[in-house]
């Protein structure tokens, strides 16, 4: 139980002298098991209580949202689409930044696989980006159009789209479609949730959600979405604000006319395209 | 901008050695606007780096759930769903236990309101009590079944049940529902994502999603959800596992039956109940 004994690591390091601002790092994952050890507690510096953390990032920071795609597919294969999305911008923003994303829990976005405990609800790859987008923007209407356009640009989006730099070890050989013209697999999910999203790309390429090729496509997925949230952030970073969300779409707000969240005959308050989920209601409806 | 001047409170903090392991906690938020002063950084004891944080909870410990429900429902009307559960818990193990709870940003759960920014996407309540349980649970097998029975307890519960002990100043005298009769306003919602629960309750009880009564059934709603989560720790931490989840529905076990992930035609892979959002597909389908 090497994590016990960190009390006591601690305090020398504190003695020390030896924790400097940013100069930390969170030990990488040699054995790939998804645990790490966590760096020593630094005295000094931005803590994960100092929140939001935009406050700690420097005006002219930029994250290099193709360093965290890859990082993002590769820790895919290491504990699902949202660790893949959480640990790819963490490990990032760690390596650059340093304090206090170095401090936070590396592997804490396991939970998220399969839309949450392979539930099937919100994809896991938008949720682990949802939470560093809301560790880092402090001021809350701007985080919530960022938190809308991330799902609903996600509902409206071919994916897969990344081409990894190296196939991981866990991929290679193993796929039945090809990958390398990723172009030709695209689908659009239409739904943010994760067993919408996967069903409606299984069923396209005639593939099961137990095959390697939907792990190649889920892979690639989370480094387009870790993609996208550390573009997006980059937007906030240079501007203090952002720009959006995207409207919903016609059909919807069709069904807000009438349905919408102030009326008391049926309301629904909701930003989720109603289609996908509701093509009953979207044909043949009074 | 105090929170700026914490990396010299913290340094002063370490040198006075005031800091002892499960002496400190997160301040309150006096000013009612969400926002807390984070507490001194402690140069010993568990930090939020030493993930997860059972290893940190004394054998015999065990959260109190009606502390835990009292707290959520008032925390609700100060930041919503998820803020409700993820603070009402956090405040409770903050106070309890100590470190490193009382390290975590107590408002971080602020971002999930009404399924997320609005969204309508998974619970806010229940993403809260996923957060913290994630946080706690080290087994991933346990967590898995545990996040999975908390997301089916809630399609199949009647909402709302908690009575509070005080109302909140914010909900006196503004509802036109009679929630002293708590039981007779419940609903099943069937599905744990936010817009479909908030909708079947208001069409069932003829009011809008803007009322005053919609904020009076989520914040107790809010309150059951952080009291179960509480009820699952304490049999976790008591057993060191978990018992369950309770089994799918027979209904979306036979929609299962042809369509479950390991088909190539039309796969699906959930553990969520297909009726309430397919209802077109569980009558008269082939």
């Amino acid at each position: 139980m090497e994590k016990e004994n960190l009390g006591r690591r601690q305090v020398l390091a504190v003695i020390g002298g030896a924790l400097a601002l940013g100069g930390l790092q969170a030990c990488g994952d040699d054995d790939n098991d998804g645990t790490t050890t966590p760096p020593e507690q630094p005295a000094t510096g931005p803590q994960v209580a100092d929140y939001p953390y935009d406050q700690h990032i420097a005006a002219t920071y930029q994250i290099d949202p193709a360093k965290v795609r890859e990082l993002a597919y590769q820790a895919y294969y290491n504990g699902g689409c949202c660790h893949g999305a959480f640990s790819g911008l963490i490990d990032h923003l760690s390596e650059t930044v340093g304090q206090p994303f170095n401090l936070i829990p590396r592997t804490f976005g396991q939970f998220g696989a399969g839309g949450i405990a392979g539930y099937g609800s919100i994809c896991g790859s938008i949720l682990g980006g949802i939470l560093i987008i809301n560790s880092i923007v402090s001021k809350a209407d701007v985080r919530t159009n960022m938190l809308t356009d991330l799902m609903r640009w996600y509902e409206r989006e071919s994916f897969p789209k990344y081409v990894p730099v190296t196939i991981a070890p866990n991929e290679a050989g193993k796929t039945t479609l090809d990958f390398t013209n990723v172009a030709a697999l695209q689908v659009v999910p239409g739904s943010h949730l994760c067993h919408a999203s996967v069903s409606t790309w299984c069923a396209a390429n005639g593939v099961s959600t137990k095959s390697a090729d939907k792990l190649a496509r889920c892979s690639r997925l989370t480094a387009d979405v870790a993609g996208k949230v550390a573009e997006m952030l980059n937007a906030y970073l240079s501007t203090g604000t952002y720009a959006g969300p995207a409207a919903i779409d016609d059909v919807s707000a069709g069904c807000l006319g009438c349905h919408g969240p102030a009326t008391t005959v049926r309301p629904v308050a909701s930003g989720m395209s109603c289609t996908s989920c509701h093509s009953d209601k979207t044909t043949g409806h009074p």
